[in-house]
């Protein structure tokens, strides 16, 4: 597993609120963002940062009770480390596995169109391992994010 | 302030620990350490990822009981961003309490040369804003860090 971070995720109690705060107040401009439910802004070279509606995050990344977490404590974070395909979510999913870390959540296809799933390091803290074919980092570091078509048959 | 991150610190329990996971378990390349207390590892473009000492993380961002935590709940993560200057860290603290967001540690000379303080967002997610002249990114996105004297005379 390369290092590198992708995507750092947020989870916030109210969306509208912590719009208010980022975009309104320190004039970060969204990249894309769905009303009351996510907003996400880059912050740096292939970077984004997702305030992300509490409940999606936790039920998402197992840790709402239906999840194992090792570390006993809920933190409303993720960490996302983006691939480029299916099969290399599954091999780095099994790395860290290997590693010592825990599958909280199998990888599977999501709604937005990709494959993910989440690994908790020691601490419990939440790593997903996504292919999102929607997001496009260029060589200038630069981030374009769209949804697409669901297709969960190519898996 | 700029939509920018510079450092991901994730609290953990055992630092021996978590590196074992991250440093031995999935090969990452320690930029810096200091044994038992923290790792530091690059994880993007001008990007690093700190594993430090959870306590030293919670006393530092003001999440420790002696500071104030609107949220009234404790997160083991901050987000780091860097500017160029003390005054600069000054400057972007003051525009997120213009902002709706809260000074939780006023900023102050750190031992390890640089100067910083934390803002809270709405949910109480912890930002530090720091100045540090031992870490340069260079136009490639390298990161290097290292510690210089203090010099709170300076400021």
């Amino acid at each position: 597993m390369e290092p590198r971070v992708s995507l750092v995720t947020l989870g916030v109690r109210d969306v509208a609120r912590a719009r208010t705060f980022y975009v309104d107040g320190l004039g970060w401009d969204p990249l894309t963002e769905v009303p009351a439910e996510v907003v996400f802004v880059q912050v740096g070279h292939g970077l984004l940062l997702s305030l992300w509606r509490r409940s999606d995050l936790l039920a998402e990344s197992g840790q709402d009770g239906t999840g194992s977490d090792r570390a006993g404590s809920v933190v409303p974070v993720a960490l996302a480390h983006n691939v480029s395909s299916p099969a290399e979510v599954d091999a780095v999913l099994a790395s860290a596995r290997a590693a010592g870390g825990t599958v909280v959540v199998p990888a599977q296809a999501r709604e937005w169109g990709g494959y993910s799933g989440y690994f908790a390091d020691p601490d419990g803290f939440r790593w997903e391992v996504a292919h999102n074919p929607g997001l496009v980092v260029g060589d200038d570091g630069r981030v374009t994010l769209e949804a697409v078509e669901p297709d969960p048959g190519a898996w």
